[in-house]
Protein backbone atom coordinates (compact mmCIF):
# COMPACT_ATOMS: atom_id res chain seq x y z
CA UNK A 1 0.00 0.00 0.00
CA UNK A 2 1.15 3.58 -1.14
CA UNK A 3 0.13 7.18 -0.82
CA UNK A 4 1.54 7.93 -3.84
CA UNK A 5 0.02 5.21 -5.80
CA UNK A 6 -3.29 6.64 -4.59
CA UNK A 7 -2.70 9.91 -5.47
CA UNK A 8 -1.31 10.30 -8.49
CA UNK A 9 0.36 13.63 -9.62
CA UNK A 10 -2.60 15.23 -11.41
CA UNK A 11 -3.22 18.95 -11.36
CA UNK A 12 -7.30 20.15 -11.60
CA UNK A 13 -6.66 23.36 -13.76
CA UNK A 14 -3.79 21.44 -16.15
CA UNK A 15 -5.65 18.81 -17.77
CA UNK A 16 -3.48 16.89 -20.93
CA UNK A 17 -6.29 17.68 -23.01
CA UNK A 18 -9.17 19.87 -23.19
CA UNK A 19 -12.46 21.08 -25.68
CA UNK A 20 -15.22 23.06 -25.53
CA UNK A 21 -18.50 21.87 -27.51
CA UNK A 22 -21.61 22.70 -27.72
CA UNK A 23 -24.44 20.17 -27.46
CA UNK A 24 -27.94 20.96 -29.42
CA UNK A 25 -31.07 19.11 -28.18
CA UNK A 26 -33.86 19.35 -30.68
CA UNK A 27 -36.93 17.68 -29.40
CA UNK A 28 -39.73 15.31 -31.60
CA UNK A 29 -42.49 16.75 -31.11
CA UNK A 30 -44.59 13.94 -33.79
CA UNK A 31 -44.02 16.86 -36.58
CA UNK A 32 -40.93 17.91 -36.64
CA UNK A 33 -38.64 14.50 -37.46
CA UNK A 34 -36.55 16.25 -40.37
CA UNK A 35 -35.35 18.64 -37.40
CA UNK A 36 -35.37 16.84 -34.44
CA UNK A 37 -32.44 15.00 -32.62
CA UNK A 38 -33.93 13.64 -29.72
CA UNK A 39 -37.28 11.64 -28.56
CA UNK A 40 -38.96 10.69 -25.41
CA UNK A 41 -39.55 7.26 -25.35
CA UNK A 42 -41.22 7.56 -21.52
CA UNK A 43 -43.95 9.40 -20.09
CA UNK A 44 -43.86 11.77 -17.26
CA UNK A 45 -44.52 9.12 -13.93
CA UNK A 46 -46.72 12.28 -12.58
CA UNK A 47 -44.36 12.38 -9.59
CA UNK A 48 -44.36 16.02 -9.21
CA UNK A 49 -44.55 18.82 -12.16
CA UNK A 50 -40.93 18.90 -13.15
CA UNK A 51 -40.85 15.56 -16.03
CA UNK A 52 -40.01 13.02 -13.33
CA UNK A 53 -39.25 10.12 -14.94
CA UNK A 54 -39.62 11.35 -19.03
CA UNK A 55 -36.59 9.50 -20.57
CA UNK A 56 -35.40 11.27 -23.68
CA UNK A 57 -32.60 9.47 -26.48
CA UNK A 58 -30.72 11.65 -28.38
CA UNK A 59 -28.71 11.67 -31.37
CA UNK A 60 -27.20 15.15 -31.03
CA UNK A 61 -24.69 17.18 -33.00
CA UNK A 62 -21.65 19.05 -30.57
CA UNK A 63 -20.70 22.17 -32.54
CA UNK A 64 -17.16 24.61 -31.36
CA UNK A 65 -19.42 27.31 -31.30
CA UNK A 66 -22.96 28.02 -30.17
CA UNK A 67 -24.86 28.19 -33.59
CA UNK A 68 -26.83 25.14 -34.73
CA UNK A 69 -26.04 25.06 -38.22
CA UNK A 70 -22.03 25.06 -37.50
CA UNK A 71 -20.18 22.16 -38.69
CA UNK A 72 -20.58 19.34 -36.52
CA UNK A 73 -17.26 18.15 -34.78
CA UNK A 74 -18.96 15.20 -32.72
CA UNK A 75 -21.90 13.36 -32.31
CA UNK A 76 -23.65 13.22 -28.86
CA UNK A 77 -25.17 9.80 -28.47
CA UNK A 78 -26.92 8.65 -25.36
CA UNK A 79 -29.95 9.04 -23.08
CA UNK A 80 -30.93 11.84 -20.10
CA UNK A 81 -33.94 11.69 -18.22
CA UNK A 82 -35.33 13.88 -15.69
CA UNK A 83 -35.49 12.86 -11.96
CA UNK A 84 -37.02 15.65 -9.39
CA UNK A 85 -40.09 15.98 -7.90
CA UNK A 86 -39.25 19.23 -6.34
CA UNK A 87 -37.68 21.17 -9.79
CA UNK A 88 -35.75 20.36 -13.16
CA UNK A 89 -32.89 18.11 -12.85
CA UNK A 90 -31.68 15.77 -15.13
CA UNK A 91 -29.13 12.88 -15.51
CA UNK A 92 -26.87 11.81 -17.92
CA UNK A 93 -25.09 9.17 -19.93
CA UNK A 94 -24.15 9.27 -23.50
CA UNK A 95 -21.07 8.92 -25.89
CA UNK A 96 -19.27 11.68 -27.70
CA UNK A 97 -18.67 10.03 -31.46
CA UNK A 98 -15.45 12.00 -33.83
CA UNK A 99 -14.77 11.02 -36.87
CA UNK A 100 -13.24 13.45 -38.73
CA UNK A 101 -9.58 14.36 -39.79
CA UNK A 102 -8.80 16.34 -36.68
CA UNK A 103 -9.92 12.93 -34.27
CA UNK A 104 -11.47 10.16 -34.29
CA UNK A 105 -12.89 8.07 -31.38
CA UNK A 106 -15.25 8.37 -28.62
CA UNK A 107 -15.88 9.68 -24.85
CA UNK A 108 -18.13 8.05 -22.69
CA UNK A 109 -19.49 10.46 -20.07
CA UNK A 110 -22.08 10.10 -17.34
CA UNK A 111 -23.30 12.11 -13.94
CA UNK A 112 -26.14 14.44 -12.86
CA UNK A 113 -27.16 17.52 -14.01
CA UNK A 114 -28.27 19.93 -11.46
CA UNK A 115 -30.13 22.46 -13.73
CA UNK A 116 -30.67 25.24 -10.93
CA UNK A 117 -26.36 25.23 -10.71
CA UNK A 118 -24.77 27.57 -13.37
CA UNK A 119 -22.35 25.02 -13.80
CA UNK A 120 -22.43 20.83 -13.25
CA UNK A 121 -19.81 18.70 -13.32
CA UNK A 122 -19.94 15.02 -14.72
CA UNK A 123 -17.24 12.55 -15.19
CA UNK A 124 -15.48 11.19 -18.44
CA UNK A 125 -15.32 7.41 -17.66
CA UNK A 126 -13.44 6.24 -20.56
CA UNK A 127 -12.41 6.64 -24.15
CA UNK A 128 -11.62 4.57 -27.46
CA UNK A 129 -9.37 5.49 -30.10
CA UNK A 130 -7.37 8.61 -30.15
CA UNK A 131 -8.80 8.99 -26.53
CA UNK A 132 -7.78 5.65 -25.48
CA UNK A 133 -8.64 4.86 -21.87
CA UNK A 134 -8.59 8.64 -21.24
CA UNK A 135 -10.85 9.80 -17.97
CA UNK A 136 -11.57 13.46 -16.66
CA UNK A 137 -14.50 15.90 -16.03
CA UNK A 138 -17.04 17.57 -18.77
CA UNK A 139 -18.79 20.68 -17.17
CA UNK A 140 -22.34 21.81 -18.40
CA UNK A 141 -23.58 25.48 -18.43
CA UNK A 142 -26.91 25.87 -19.97
CA UNK A 143 -25.97 28.40 -22.76
CA UNK A 144 -29.57 28.43 -23.87
CA UNK A 145 -33.00 27.31 -22.98
CA UNK A 146 -36.24 27.53 -25.23
CA UNK A 147 -38.80 25.50 -23.69
CA UNK A 148 -39.62 22.04 -24.64
CA UNK A 149 -38.69 22.67 -28.14
CA UNK A 150 -34.92 23.34 -27.84
CA UNK A 151 -32.09 23.69 -25.65
CA UNK A 152 -28.14 24.11 -25.92
CA UNK A 153 -25.46 23.27 -23.25
CA UNK A 154 -21.93 24.19 -23.37
CA UNK A 155 -19.61 21.01 -22.43
CA UNK A 156 -16.30 21.83 -21.40
CA UNK A 157 -14.28 18.41 -21.51
CA UNK A 158 -11.14 18.38 -19.40
CA UNK A 159 -9.38 14.97 -19.82
CA UNK A 160 -6.47 14.43 -17.05
CA UNK A 161 -5.62 10.54 -18.20
CA UNK A 162 -4.12 11.24 -21.97
CA UNK A 163 -2.35 7.93 -23.57
CA UNK B 1 4.94 -1.74 -22.17
CA UNK B 2 5.41 -2.12 -18.05
CA UNK B 3 3.80 -4.74 -16.03
CA UNK B 4 4.51 -2.12 -12.86
CA UNK B 5 2.10 0.52 -15.18
CA UNK B 6 -0.14 -2.25 -15.52
CA UNK B 7 -0.38 -3.30 -11.46
CA UNK B 8 -0.72 -0.07 -10.16
CA UNK B 9 0.31 -0.72 -5.85
CA UNK B 10 -3.28 -0.61 -4.58
CA UNK B 11 -4.74 -2.61 -1.79
CA UNK B 12 -8.11 -3.47 -1.88
CA UNK B 13 -8.27 -3.36 2.07
CA UNK B 14 -6.77 -0.22 2.24
CA UNK B 15 -8.94 2.54 0.88
CA UNK B 16 -7.86 6.11 0.49
CA UNK B 17 -11.31 7.14 1.17
CA UNK B 18 -14.07 5.14 2.88
CA UNK B 19 -17.62 5.69 3.89
CA UNK B 20 -21.45 3.57 4.97
CA UNK B 21 -24.44 5.22 3.90
CA UNK B 22 -27.77 4.11 3.71
CA UNK B 23 -29.78 4.14 0.53
CA UNK B 24 -33.79 4.60 0.97
CA UNK B 25 -36.32 4.00 -1.48
CA UNK B 26 -39.99 4.60 -1.37
CA UNK B 27 -41.23 3.63 -4.65
CA UNK B 28 -44.48 6.14 -5.65
CA UNK B 29 -47.83 4.30 -5.99
CA UNK B 30 -50.02 7.17 -7.45
CA UNK B 31 -51.10 8.64 -3.85
CA UNK B 32 -48.11 8.90 -1.83
CA UNK B 33 -46.09 11.61 -4.03
CA UNK B 34 -45.08 13.85 -0.65
CA UNK B 35 -43.31 10.48 0.58
CA UNK B 36 -42.10 8.98 -2.62
CA UNK B 37 -38.52 9.40 -3.76
CA UNK B 38 -39.09 7.08 -6.85
CA UNK B 39 -41.04 5.92 -9.54
CA UNK B 40 -41.10 3.70 -12.10
CA UNK B 41 -41.64 5.09 -15.66
CA UNK B 42 -41.76 1.67 -17.39
CA UNK B 43 -44.30 -1.06 -16.99
CA UNK B 44 -42.75 -4.97 -16.67
CA UNK B 45 -41.92 -6.48 -20.02
CA UNK B 46 -43.99 -9.97 -18.70
CA UNK B 47 -40.90 -11.79 -19.82
CA UNK B 48 -40.96 -14.10 -16.23
CA UNK B 49 -42.65 -13.11 -13.12
CA UNK B 50 -39.91 -11.03 -11.26
CA UNK B 51 -40.68 -7.48 -12.71
CA UNK B 52 -38.21 -7.71 -15.59
CA UNK B 53 -38.15 -4.60 -17.47
CA UNK B 54 -39.65 -2.09 -15.23
CA UNK B 55 -37.44 0.68 -14.95
CA UNK B 56 -37.39 3.54 -11.94
CA UNK B 57 -35.96 6.70 -11.66
CA UNK B 58 -35.00 7.80 -8.08
CA UNK B 59 -33.74 10.72 -6.23
CA UNK B 60 -33.14 9.21 -3.09
CA UNK B 61 -31.57 10.49 0.29
CA UNK B 62 -28.73 8.78 1.95
CA UNK B 63 -28.51 8.77 5.67
CA UNK B 64 -25.14 7.73 7.83
CA UNK B 65 -27.49 5.21 9.85
CA UNK B 66 -30.79 3.31 8.46
CA UNK B 67 -32.98 5.49 10.10
CA UNK B 68 -35.17 7.00 6.95
CA UNK B 69 -35.54 10.78 8.53
CA UNK B 70 -31.80 10.75 9.71
CA UNK B 71 -30.68 14.43 8.04
CA UNK B 72 -29.31 13.17 4.10
CA UNK B 73 -25.91 13.28 3.76
CA UNK B 74 -26.19 13.04 0.06
CA UNK B 75 -28.70 12.18 -2.40
CA UNK B 76 -28.60 9.36 -4.73
CA UNK B 77 -29.93 10.21 -8.17
CA UNK B 78 -30.39 8.16 -11.19
CA UNK B 79 -32.13 4.48 -12.15
CA UNK B 80 -32.63 0.89 -11.61
CA UNK B 81 -34.24 -1.94 -13.51
CA UNK B 82 -35.18 -5.38 -13.04
CA UNK B 83 -33.54 -7.57 -15.71
CA UNK B 84 -34.07 -10.74 -14.90
CA UNK B 85 -36.75 -13.86 -15.60
CA UNK B 86 -36.28 -16.00 -12.68
CA UNK B 87 -35.41 -14.60 -9.86
CA UNK B 88 -35.15 -10.77 -8.81
CA UNK B 89 -32.19 -8.61 -10.09
CA UNK B 90 -31.44 -5.48 -10.38
CA UNK B 91 -29.10 -3.17 -12.62
CA UNK B 92 -27.40 0.83 -10.95
CA UNK B 93 -26.21 3.49 -12.56
CA UNK B 94 -26.79 6.72 -10.59
CA UNK B 95 -24.77 9.49 -8.96
CA UNK B 96 -24.26 10.48 -5.14
CA UNK B 97 -24.68 13.92 -4.84
CA UNK B 98 -23.05 15.91 -1.66
CA UNK B 99 -23.27 19.24 -1.08
CA UNK B 100 -22.71 19.47 2.78
CA UNK B 101 -19.90 21.61 5.01
CA UNK B 102 -18.22 18.48 5.04
CA UNK B 103 -17.71 17.29 1.29
CA UNK B 104 -19.34 18.95 -1.86
CA UNK B 105 -18.68 17.43 -5.13
CA UNK B 106 -20.61 14.13 -6.60
CA UNK B 107 -19.44 10.04 -7.19
CA UNK B 108 -20.78 8.44 -10.02
CA UNK B 109 -21.32 4.55 -9.76
CA UNK B 110 -22.82 1.31 -12.25
CA UNK B 111 -23.22 -1.75 -11.89
CA UNK B 112 -25.27 -5.30 -11.08
CA UNK B 113 -27.22 -5.85 -8.19
CA UNK B 114 -27.72 -9.39 -7.74
CA UNK B 115 -30.07 -9.37 -5.25
CA UNK B 116 -30.30 -12.82 -3.88
CA UNK B 117 -26.68 -12.09 -2.77
CA UNK B 118 -25.60 -11.43 0.72
CA UNK B 119 -23.43 -8.46 -0.70
CA UNK B 120 -23.03 -7.34 -4.01
CA UNK B 121 -20.06 -4.88 -5.62
CA UNK B 122 -20.58 -2.01 -7.75
CA UNK B 123 -17.91 0.16 -9.93
CA UNK B 124 -17.09 3.72 -8.93
CA UNK B 125 -16.37 5.40 -12.17
CA UNK B 126 -15.60 8.69 -11.15
CA UNK B 127 -15.93 11.16 -9.42
CA UNK B 128 -16.20 15.68 -9.30
CA UNK B 129 -15.44 18.21 -6.39
CA UNK B 130 -14.12 17.03 -2.95
CA UNK B 131 -14.32 13.75 -5.18
CA UNK B 132 -12.59 14.16 -8.15
CA UNK B 133 -11.17 11.42 -11.02
CA UNK B 134 -11.54 8.86 -7.94
CA UNK B 135 -12.49 5.08 -8.47
CA UNK B 136 -13.75 2.35 -6.47
CA UNK B 137 -16.09 -0.12 -5.34
CA UNK B 138 -19.41 -0.06 -3.69
CA UNK B 139 -20.64 -2.41 -1.65
CA UNK B 140 -24.34 -3.23 -1.70
CA UNK B 141 -25.94 -4.91 1.69
CA UNK B 142 -29.79 -5.07 1.51
CA UNK B 143 -30.88 -4.03 5.38
CA UNK B 144 -34.91 -4.29 4.52
CA UNK B 145 -37.10 -5.04 2.33
CA UNK B 146 -40.87 -4.17 2.62
CA UNK B 147 -42.33 -5.16 -0.64
CA UNK B 148 -42.82 -2.83 -3.39
CA UNK B 149 -43.06 0.05 -1.29
CA UNK B 150 -39.79 0.79 0.34
CA UNK B 151 -36.17 -1.07 0.55
CA UNK B 152 -33.22 0.38 2.15
CA UNK B 153 -29.90 -0.97 1.30
CA UNK B 154 -26.48 -0.18 3.29
CA UNK B 155 -23.66 1.51 0.28
CA UNK B 156 -19.87 0.72 1.90
CA UNK B 157 -18.25 2.85 -0.74
CA UNK B 158 -14.38 2.39 -0.67
CA UNK B 159 -12.12 4.62 -2.65
CA UNK B 160 -8.73 3.73 -4.20
CA UNK B 161 -7.88 6.18 -5.76
CA UNK B 162 -8.06 10.08 -4.57
CA UNK B 163 -6.52 13.39 -5.98
CA UNK C 1 1.74 18.73 -12.96
CA UNK C 2 3.59 15.90 -14.76
CA UNK C 3 3.43 14.99 -18.03
CA UNK C 4 4.41 11.70 -16.96
CA UNK C 5 1.65 11.22 -14.31
CA UNK C 6 -0.97 11.95 -17.37
CA UNK C 7 0.43 9.76 -19.49
CA UNK C 8 1.03 6.31 -17.86
CA UNK C 9 3.15 3.95 -20.19
CA UNK C 10 0.18 1.43 -21.24
CA UNK C 11 0.92 -0.08 -24.55
CA UNK C 12 -2.44 -0.67 -26.41
CA UNK C 13 -1.24 -3.31 -27.72
CA UNK C 14 -0.31 -4.98 -24.92
CA UNK C 15 -3.21 -5.85 -22.29
CA UNK C 16 -2.36 -7.21 -19.06
CA UNK C 17 -5.53 -9.45 -19.37
CA UNK C 18 -7.63 -10.21 -22.70
CA UNK C 19 -10.60 -12.69 -23.66
CA UNK C 20 -12.59 -12.92 -26.58
CA UNK C 21 -16.78 -14.06 -25.69
CA UNK C 22 -19.66 -14.04 -27.77
CA UNK C 23 -22.87 -12.41 -26.83
CA UNK C 24 -26.50 -13.83 -27.36
CA UNK C 25 -29.61 -11.76 -27.43
CA UNK C 26 -33.00 -13.57 -28.12
CA UNK C 27 -35.67 -11.17 -28.17
CA UNK C 28 -38.94 -11.74 -25.95
CA UNK C 29 -41.67 -11.79 -29.01
CA UNK C 30 -44.70 -12.54 -26.59
CA UNK C 31 -44.60 -16.16 -26.77
CA UNK C 32 -40.89 -16.97 -26.37
CA UNK C 33 -40.39 -16.75 -22.55
CA UNK C 34 -38.44 -20.04 -22.34
CA UNK C 35 -35.80 -18.99 -24.52
CA UNK C 36 -35.86 -14.91 -24.15
CA UNK C 37 -33.28 -13.80 -22.67
CA UNK C 38 -33.79 -9.60 -23.68
CA UNK C 39 -37.23 -7.59 -23.85
CA UNK C 40 -38.30 -4.24 -25.18
CA UNK C 41 -39.54 -2.06 -22.51
CA UNK C 42 -40.39 0.37 -24.45
CA UNK C 43 -42.21 1.55 -27.67
CA UNK C 44 -40.20 3.30 -30.86
CA UNK C 45 -40.47 6.78 -30.84
CA UNK C 46 -41.19 6.96 -34.46
CA UNK C 47 -38.71 9.40 -34.85
CA UNK C 48 -37.53 7.87 -38.11
CA UNK C 49 -37.72 3.99 -39.36
CA UNK C 50 -34.99 2.40 -37.39
CA UNK C 51 -36.31 1.86 -34.04
CA UNK C 52 -35.42 4.95 -32.17
CA UNK C 53 -35.94 4.66 -28.80
CA UNK C 54 -36.66 1.14 -28.15
CA UNK C 55 -35.04 -0.08 -25.04
CA UNK C 56 -33.96 -3.44 -24.31
CA UNK C 57 -32.93 -5.02 -20.93
CA UNK C 58 -31.10 -7.98 -21.19
CA UNK C 59 -29.65 -11.06 -19.71
CA UNK C 60 -27.82 -12.66 -21.99
CA UNK C 61 -25.50 -15.36 -21.83
CA UNK C 62 -21.81 -15.05 -23.07
CA UNK C 63 -19.78 -17.97 -24.77
CA UNK C 64 -16.78 -18.96 -25.48
CA UNK C 65 -17.19 -19.88 -29.07
CA UNK C 66 -20.33 -18.60 -30.98
CA UNK C 67 -22.62 -21.40 -30.28
CA UNK C 68 -25.51 -20.48 -28.73
CA UNK C 69 -25.73 -23.37 -26.33
CA UNK C 70 -22.30 -23.49 -25.30
CA UNK C 71 -22.12 -23.38 -21.75
CA UNK C 72 -22.14 -20.04 -20.98
CA UNK C 73 -18.96 -18.29 -19.17
CA UNK C 74 -20.61 -15.65 -17.86
CA UNK C 75 -23.97 -13.47 -17.90
CA UNK C 76 -24.15 -10.15 -19.65
CA UNK C 77 -26.82 -8.06 -17.44
CA UNK C 78 -28.03 -4.53 -18.57
CA UNK C 79 -29.76 -2.64 -21.64
CA UNK C 80 -29.42 -0.93 -25.03
CA UNK C 81 -31.23 1.32 -27.28
CA UNK C 82 -31.85 2.45 -30.63
CA UNK C 83 -30.76 5.82 -30.93
CA UNK C 84 -30.52 6.77 -34.57
CA UNK C 85 -33.36 8.25 -37.19
CA UNK C 86 -31.30 7.78 -39.99
CA UNK C 87 -29.57 4.18 -39.79
CA UNK C 88 -29.62 1.56 -37.06
CA UNK C 89 -27.10 2.55 -34.50
CA UNK C 90 -27.72 1.24 -30.28
CA UNK C 91 -25.76 2.33 -27.14
CA UNK C 92 -25.02 -0.55 -24.33
CA UNK C 93 -24.46 -0.31 -20.48
CA UNK C 94 -23.72 -3.37 -18.99
CA UNK C 95 -22.26 -5.61 -16.45
CA UNK C 96 -20.69 -9.07 -17.19
CA UNK C 97 -21.22 -11.39 -14.36
CA UNK C 98 -18.68 -13.69 -13.74
CA UNK C 99 -19.49 -16.71 -11.12
CA UNK C 100 -17.01 -19.85 -11.90
CA UNK C 101 -14.58 -21.49 -11.15
CA UNK C 102 -12.06 -19.80 -13.13
CA UNK C 103 -13.60 -16.01 -12.75
CA UNK C 104 -15.68 -14.16 -9.99
CA UNK C 105 -16.16 -11.21 -10.61
CA UNK C 106 -18.16 -8.08 -13.00
CA UNK C 107 -16.93 -6.21 -15.28
CA UNK C 108 -18.42 -2.41 -16.23
CA UNK C 109 -18.84 -1.39 -19.73
CA UNK C 110 -20.25 1.13 -21.72
CA UNK C 111 -20.54 3.11 -24.95
CA UNK C 112 -21.67 3.74 -28.18
CA UNK C 113 -22.41 0.71 -31.06
CA UNK C 114 -22.20 2.04 -34.39
CA UNK C 115 -23.49 -0.94 -36.40
CA UNK C 116 -22.74 0.22 -39.44
CA UNK C 117 -19.00 -0.38 -39.00
CA UNK C 118 -16.97 -3.73 -38.95
CA UNK C 119 -15.93 -3.04 -35.60
CA UNK C 120 -16.69 -0.63 -32.21
CA UNK C 121 -14.87 0.10 -29.27
CA UNK C 122 -16.89 0.72 -26.07
CA UNK C 123 -15.30 1.43 -22.88
CA UNK C 124 -14.68 -1.15 -20.01
CA UNK C 125 -15.41 1.64 -16.93
CA UNK C 126 -14.76 -0.27 -13.88
CA UNK C 127 -14.55 -3.72 -12.32
CA UNK C 128 -14.64 -6.14 -9.16
CA UNK C 129 -13.58 -9.21 -7.76
CA UNK C 130 -11.16 -11.09 -9.69
CA UNK C 131 -11.12 -7.92 -12.21
CA UNK C 132 -10.80 -5.11 -9.31
CA UNK C 133 -10.82 -1.66 -10.65
CA UNK C 134 -9.80 -2.71 -13.99
CA UNK C 135 -10.19 -0.68 -17.40
CA UNK C 136 -9.81 -1.31 -20.81
CA UNK C 137 -11.80 -1.37 -24.23
CA UNK C 138 -14.78 -3.70 -25.04
CA UNK C 139 -14.70 -4.50 -29.50
CA UNK C 140 -17.56 -5.22 -30.94
CA UNK C 141 -17.77 -7.25 -34.00
CA UNK C 142 -21.36 -8.58 -35.09
CA UNK C 143 -21.34 -11.82 -35.59
CA UNK C 144 -24.84 -13.08 -36.54
CA UNK C 145 -27.80 -10.76 -37.27
CA UNK C 146 -31.63 -12.70 -38.28
CA UNK C 147 -33.99 -10.00 -37.87
CA UNK C 148 -35.39 -9.03 -34.49
CA UNK C 149 -35.06 -12.53 -33.19
CA UNK C 150 -31.63 -12.77 -32.49
CA UNK C 151 -28.37 -11.10 -32.87
CA UNK C 152 -24.62 -12.58 -31.52
CA UNK C 153 -21.76 -9.90 -31.12
CA UNK C 154 -18.14 -11.22 -30.65
CA UNK C 155 -16.69 -9.17 -27.59
CA UNK C 156 -12.89 -8.97 -27.83
CA UNK C 157 -12.52 -6.99 -24.49
CA UNK C 158 -8.66 -5.99 -23.44
CA UNK C 159 -7.86 -4.83 -20.07
CA UNK C 160 -5.22 -2.32 -19.58
CA UNK C 161 -5.46 -1.77 -15.73
CA UNK C 162 -4.95 -4.89 -13.94
CA UNK C 163 -4.61 -5.27 -10.16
Amino acid sequence: YSTLANSKNINEKKPCKRFVLYYHDILFNGTNASNATSAATTNDTKLGNFKHGKLVIFDDPMTKDNHLLSPPLARAQGFYFYDMKTTYNAWFSYTLIFNSSEHKGTINIMGADMMDEETRDLSVVGGTGDFFMTRGICTFRTDAFEGAAYFRVQMDIKLYECY
